[in-house]
């Protein structure tokens, strides 16, 4: 496994493995990784010859006050775990190269990126879709992955790369959860013991939820989501920062969640941590 | 000379080209050639070993009430120019093609799209950027040229395909002009025959103000741009847009003109059509 930090060597490399006939996988990431990341790869390497990571964590994507600073690294566990699921190549470039003196350019997915988490995180999205541009342009892989935990990122960087013809296949892939159904995320590591212990109300909200809708249980989606607050304030210390059922491409809200195949999506804050999670629901 | 308007054949051409290891080259175009175009073709034709044109007349870079609706099209004209100047593939897609239903990405070149023609044109370089990073994914060329005439669309262009990472050589070509120094344009159509005869002012004013620079008799970007306003006014019914001098490559006013390499640039409307033109100036 090579780990790359420059363009021009990257661009060789990949011009190389191209060369050969060889198509190439992808898979963006923050670092710290966690089995959610490992399956991503584990994807990317199943369906590609040659699997590229990369480990940035992206200055663009977080506003003023939030946790870019904070935000966990370890490159060296990182390279274990990639070397391990035998990734091909890191990805791994400083800020400056990314973002060099002068850089102006942002992408913005409209409609997409206001809901949700857009709501509270302006400008969240253009940064990911952003950085996930210059990524899909400087890696150029047949295929790129990315995790459903992250659903709203994942619904706008497939309108990016369908919007901007990048001639990428995009993939979503399950989310991997804690035996005890929390969702797997580098943030997790902010949760102490008793915030760890609470955390999995979420999920086990979720499934609840989903539950009502599939057994005919829920007509109204303003109803189901007061019942799903009630749980969950009364399971920890949360501070609920939205719950909505909203349909799965356009994250339009729906007002009936019978009415078809939905997802039910939420965000909150436990301790240092803002949480995100969803589930599909409806047939 | 092949003409493709879809994007699944014409993938398969470029794929087919770049396997026999040749260097493609692209020069965008909203049709109804002229000269300039013309010499565009001829560089990436002398550059590259396949050389593809686009003919897009695109609505994302028209305002409500401009001239998306009587923008001049012959596209029959075209492709004879086209082959009559050895282009060997013109891409010719249809609207839908483009932006179909639900559509929903741009890309935002901030700094740049501001001054100049985005202030009486309010996201039209959003629109320029946006369909040429589209064709840039689609077209997927080793070098892509575009006039010195639209200098802004340059500067945004060249900032966008640096920031987003497209493996792209971008290169400016000399603005070609009407032997009494209007600058070619298709909007030039739109011009009577007296406003036809009064147009070359503009280019005439620029010189002027070049040779000002350039013989040290302009300190004061201020009082030079109101010398070449009187110039303008008196030479014919211009309604002048702006005149600006400004640095090169920020496009930020410039108060000196004799502190460096400047641009002046302006914009009028004379009669139906809306003209732009510039000249470097400066050591």
């Amino acid at each position: 496994m090579e780990v790359i930090d420059n363009l021009a060597p990257l661009r060789e490399k990949i011009a190389y493995i191209k060369g050969l006939g060889k198509t190439v996988g992808f898979v963006p990431t923050m670092g710290f990784l966690h089995e959610g990341h490992l399956s991503l790869m584990k994807i990317a390497k199943k369906r590609t010859d040659f699997s590229v990571v990369s480990i940035f964590v992206n200055p663009m994507q977080f506003a003023q006050g939030e946790d870019l600073g904070s935000y966990p690294r370890d490159f060296p566990r990182d390279e274990a775990l990639c070397a391990n699921e035998g990734v091909d190549l890191i990805f791994y470039p400083e800020s400056s190269l990314i973002y060099p003196a002068g850089y102006s350019t942002k992408i913005v997915v409209e409609g997409l990126r206001e809901p949700l988490c857009g709501r509270s995180r302006p400008g969240h999205f253009d940064g990911v879709a952003t950085v996930v541009a210059k990524l899909f342009n400087i890696v150029q892989p047949d295929l790129a992955v990315f995790g459903k935990k992250d659903f709203q990122q994942l619904a706008i960087i497939r309108r990016m790369a369908q919007d901007l013809n990048f001639p990428i296949e995009i993939i979503g892939a399950e989310t991997v959860r804690e035996r005890d159904g929390l969702a797997m995320s580098s943030r997790n590591s902010y949760l102490n013991p008793a915030e760890r212990e609470a955390a999995p109300a979420l999920y086990r909200t979720l499934l609840f939820a989903k539950d009502r809708i599939e057994n005919g249980n829920a007509q109204d989606s303003a109803a189901l989501i007061r019942v799903m607050r009630d749980r969950i304030e009364s399971a920890g210390p949360f501070e609920i920062d939205y719950i909505e059922i909203v349909d799965r491409e356009t994250l339009a809200p729906v007002i009936n969640p019978a009415s078809g195949k939905v997802l039910i999506a939420l965000a909150a804050k436990l301790g240092r941590a803002r949480l995100i999670d969803n589930i599909e629901a409806g047939f």
